[in-house]
C-alpha cells in the first residue's frame, strides 16, 4: 500500500472526526501503516491554530498513544486552514498548502479528501476541488464521502452527479461504517472458504434470514435530524441492504473488489421490487412510546427534544426482503431495526430448514448465528441429546467468540476503512449501482407510508418492537430467532 | 421400565462388579428406577456371607450415598450364594433363592442375569441355568454378557451357540461399554435431528472419517490376557466398528430399537473385505518400545509383567475400514487404537471436502470433532478472517463441551447400559450379525499377521504410534487430525 499521502478533511472540528478519524489514523501510524510521508490537513470554519488543532488532535488519541512524545509526533503531520466552502479564495489557500506539505512530505502527489460534513456541500467542495486544481490529475486522488448519502433516489443521485463532476467512481468510496466490522468482514470468509456452509448457503437448504440491528438508546440528541430522517433512512438504506448483499451474494470468481461488486450489484439489481399489496403487508413500521426499563422511566420519542409533538417519523422498522436470484427465490430476509428496544446488538441469524423428526419430539432448525456487535462470534444451534438416561433431544450451541473485543486487538472500523482507501480497496464501500437500488427499493415503502397507508405501530420504550412486527413472521411459519426478552 | 427384578450376578467378587456395577445399580437406584421390588444375588467360588458382600457393596459405593443409612439400604437387597459354575447342586440352590426373593420383593418372575467372568464358563452356566429351570419362562428373562465375545468368529460362533440353547437372541445383551457414553448417544442426535449434518453426511460431502482410541497407559497388569488378545481384538472388533457403523449408518425408519439395528446391520453387510494385497497395505500394527514422557521413563511392551519377552503381539492398530454403501462408497474410515500413546482421548474426526479457494491461500477441511472421553463434547473448524485490517484466514473452532463430567451428571456407562437392559432396549448392544460380520473381518487381518506378510512396527513410548500409520493417511491425501504431539 502507499502510505504517501496528504489527506484533506473537510469538517475536521467535528464530533466524527474527533471521536473516530483521528484515532483511526493514530492507530495506523502506529501499526506502520502511515509513517512518515503523510500529513493531514484539516479544514473548519472555526479559526483554529495549527498549536490548537495539534492539541485537539494529541486529546483524541491520548488513550492510545505509547507516550506524550508519540501523540505529539503524530499530531505534528496536522496542519489546520480555516475554510468557508463556498469561498474560492479559501481553495486557492488550500492548494498552496496542499502543494507546500507535498513536497515537504515527499508524498508524490497522492491526495485523500475526506467529507465528515453536510451532503448540501459536497457539490460546491467538489467543484471548486477541481476548479482551483487541488485535484490535479497526479498522483491518486480519492474521495471518502460519509452518510447519509441522499435522501431518496432524486437526491442521491443529484449529489452523485455532483461528486462525478470531479471524481470518476472508482475515486469515491461512500463510507458505511458496519462494512468495516470484523465480523462483516467475516462473512466472506465464512461464507467462501468453507464448504460447510457454502455447500448449504441457498434456498435448498435455507429457511429464511434475520437481520437485527438493535439499539438500546432513543434518539438522543440527534432529534433534529432523526426526525428528517427515521429508521428506514438512516438504518434500511445503507445498513441493512449492504449486508443483506453480503448474505445473498453469489460466490465471486475471485477475492477481489470487481469480483466482489460484480456479484453484490447482482443481488441489488435482483431485489424483488415489491407489489403495493406486498409494500403494506412486508414492512412495518413503529415509533416508541414512554416505557419502563430495569425500574428507569423513558420519555416517548414526540416528547425528545427536536422532535416534532406530533411527529410521524419510525424508529422502528421490520419487513421481508426477497432476492430474486436462483439462489435465494423465495428465501425471506427479515430484518428489524429500531431505538428502545430491549437490548442492544447486531445479530444474523441464518435459519436451516429443518428435517422430519424420528425421535417423537419437534426439531429445532439449526440457526448459524453471526454477532456483528457488541458481541463479536458466531454460534452454531443444534440439536443434541440431553445428559441423563432418556434419549431426550436439547438444543446445544457450537461457540466461537473472537477475543478481539476483549483484548482490543478488534480495528474500529474507520481504521480498516481508511486502511482500504490507502490501498485502492473499494471492496467495503458501497458503488453507486448499490445506492442506487436501495434507494428505489426504499422510495417505494416511503412512498406508501408517506400516503398513510399503513399504520404507524406505537410500542412501548424497553420491547421488541411492535406485536406486528412479530406477526409478519408467524405468517412465514418463522419466528425471531433472537428475542432477549425471554432471558 | 420395569424395575421389578431379580438380578444374579455371575462374577460378583470381581472388579468389574465392584467398581462399575454396584455403583451403576446404586445410581440407577438413587434415581428411582430401581426402588422396593429388586434384588441381587452375587454368586463367585469365594464363601462370603451376605453380611460381608453388603460391606462390599457399601465400600463401593460410600462416594455416591447421601448417608449411611441410604448405602446400608440398598446393600440389603444383595444375596450372596457361594458358587462353583459347574456344580448343579449349587444352581439348586440359586433356583431356591431366587424363588423366594421372587416372592419376597414381589419380582413377577423377572429375572436379569448378568455374565461377569471368563467366556469359557458362559456355556455350562447358561446349559445348568436352564436344566435346573431357573430359566422358566416366566417374568422377562434377560442375560447380559461381557466382552471379550470370543476370540475369533469361530470361537465367538461357538460360544453363541452355547447361550442360544438357553436364551433367545433378543434376550442377550452383549455389552460393549463405548455405546454407553453420552458422547456415543449424541451421535444419533446429531445425525439425525439435525440437518445441517445429516443433509451433507456422505461421500459428496465427507473427505474421510478418522476414530482414535488413545491411551497413555501401557499393558499395566493386564499383561496376561493382554498378551494373547493384542489391540485388534481388544478394541477394533468391538468398540472400534461399533462406532464405525454408528458414524456410517443410513437413518432409520424410527428411533427404535428395530430400525437401528437394522440399519447398523447393513453397515456390517457393506463392510468391505479387502483382498490379500490391501490387508497388507490397509492394516498397520505396532508394539510400543520404552520411551521417555515429560522426563519420566517407560519400559517396553516386551518387559511388562507376564508378557512374553519376545511377544509378537500389536499393542498399536490402524487402518482404514470402507463400506461400500450408496452413502460412503469410497470414503475411508481410518482408525488407530494403541496404548503408551502421547495422550489418552477418544476423538472422532468428521473430515469434509474442502472447496477451491479464492482467497490466495490453501484452505484448511471443515472438521467435525465428536470428543467421546475424557473430554466430552463437539467442534467445528471453520476458516475464519483473522482479526486486523488484512484479509488473512485462521481455523477457528466453533465449540461445544457438555458440562457434565464436571458436573458428574455424567452416567457411568453401565448404568445407561443396565437402565436399557430394563428397558428391554437393545439399541445400544451389540447384535450377533454385528459380532459375526467383524470377526470376519478381523479374522482375515490376523491371519495375514499371523503369517508374518507385514512388519510389526515397534514404536516409543509416548509417541502417536509408528509412522506408518501417518503414512497410511498421507497416501490418501489425508492427515490425522488430532495430533496431540503438536501442543
Amino acid at each position: 500500500m502507499s502510505s504517501k499521502v496528504i489527506i484533506t478533511i473537510f469538517g475536521a472540528s467535528g464530533d466524527l472526526a474527533k471521536r473516530k478519524l483521528y484515532p483511526s489514523l493514530f492507530r495506523l501510524y502506529k501499526s506502520g501503516n502511515l509513517s512518515k510521508h503523510f500529513a493531514v490537513i484539516g479544514t473548519a470554519r472555526r479559526p483554529w491554530s495549527k498549536e490548537y488543532f495539534e492539541s485537539v488532535v494529541v486529546e483524541s488519541i491520548t488513550d492510545l498513544a505509547d507516550s506524550p512524545e508519540q501523540a505529539q509526533e503524530f499530531a505534528g503531520h496536522f496542519y489546520y486552514q480555516s475554510h468557508d466552502v463556498q469561498d474560492t479564495e479559501h481553495y486557492i489557500e488550500l492548494k498552496k498548502l496542499q502543494t507546500r506539505l507535498n513536497q515537504e512530505y515527499q508524498a508524490e502527489h497522492n491526495k485523500l479528501f475526506f467529507l465528515s460534513m453536510a451532503p448540501q456541500f459536497f457539490g460546491t467542495i467538489a467543484k471548486h476541488l477541481k476548479s482551483e486544481q487541488i485535484v490535479d490529475g497526479q498522483g491518486f486522488e480519492r474521495l471518502i464521502v460519509e452518510k447519509p448519502f441522499g435522501t431518496d433516489l432524486s437526491t442521491a443521485s443529484q449529489l452523485n452527479q455532483e461528486l462525478l463532476a470531479t471524481f470518476d467512481e472508482e475515486q469515491i468510496f461512500r463510507i458505511d461504517h458496519y462494512l468495516g466490522k470484523e465480523m462483516i468482514q467475516n462473512i466472506f470468509a465464512i461464507r467462501f472458504a468453507n464448504s460447510l456452509f457454502e455447500n448449504i448457503w441457498n434456498r435448498n437448504y435455507i429457511d429464511n434470514i434475520q437481520i437485527t440491528f438493535a439499539e438500546q438508546l432513543g434518539v438522543e440528541e440527534r432529534g433534529g435530524y432523526y426526525d428528517q430522517s427515521g429508521a428506514l433512512r438512516d438504518m434500511v438504506q445503507n445498513h441493512t441492504l449492504q449486508l443483506l448483499s453480503l448474505l445473498a451474494m453469489d460466490m465471486p470468481s475471485a477475492f477481489t473488489k470487481e469480483a466482489i461488486r460484480t456479484e453484490k450489484v447482482k443481488v441489488f439489481e435482483r431485489l424483488r421490487k415489491p407489489s403495493q399489496e406486498e409494500l403494506k403487508k412486508l414492512f412495518i413500521r413503529g415509533q416508541y412510546k414512554s416505557g419502563t426499563v430495569d425500574g428507569k422511566k423513558y420519555i416517548s420519542y414526540r416528547s425528545e427534544p427536536n422532535v416534532n409533538p406530533e411527529s410521524e417519523t419510525e424508529t422502528f422498522v421490520s419487513g421481508a426482503f426477497f432476492v430474486d436470484s436462483e439462489r435465494f427465490r423465495h428465501v425471506p430476509f427479515f430484518f428489524r431495526t429500531g431505538k428502545r428496544l430491549t437490548a442492544k446488538g447486531t445479530h444474523v441469524n441464518i435459519v436451516f430448514k429443518q428435517m422430519d423428526s424420528i425421535f417423537g419430539q419437534s426439531l429445532e432448525p439449526n440457526v448459524l448465528t453471526i454477532y456483528i456487535q457488541p458481541t463479536e462470534g458466531f454460534s452454531l444451534s443444534v440439536n443434541g441429546k440431553e445428559v441423563g438416561e432418556q434419549f431426550r433431544l436439547a438444543p446445544i450451541s457450537f461457540d466461537y467468540r473472537t477475543d478481539a473485543t476483549a483484548t482490543g486487538a478488534s480495528q474500529e472500523p474507520y481504521e480498516k476503512l481508511i486502511f482500504d482507501v490507502l490501498n485502492n480497496d473499494s471492496t467495503n464501500f458501497s458503488h453507486w449501482d448499490e445506492v442506487r437500488a436501495s434507494w428505489e427499493l426504499i422510495d417505494q415503502i416511503e412512498a406508501i407510508w408517506q400516503e398513510n397507508q399503513v399504520p404507524l405501530h406505537h410500542y412501548e420504550a424497553g420491547s421488541m418492537g411492535p406485536e406486528a412486527a412479530f406477526e409478519l413472521l408467524q405468517e412465514f411459519g418463522a419466528k425471531w430467532q433472537w428475542d432477549p426478552r425471554e432471558k
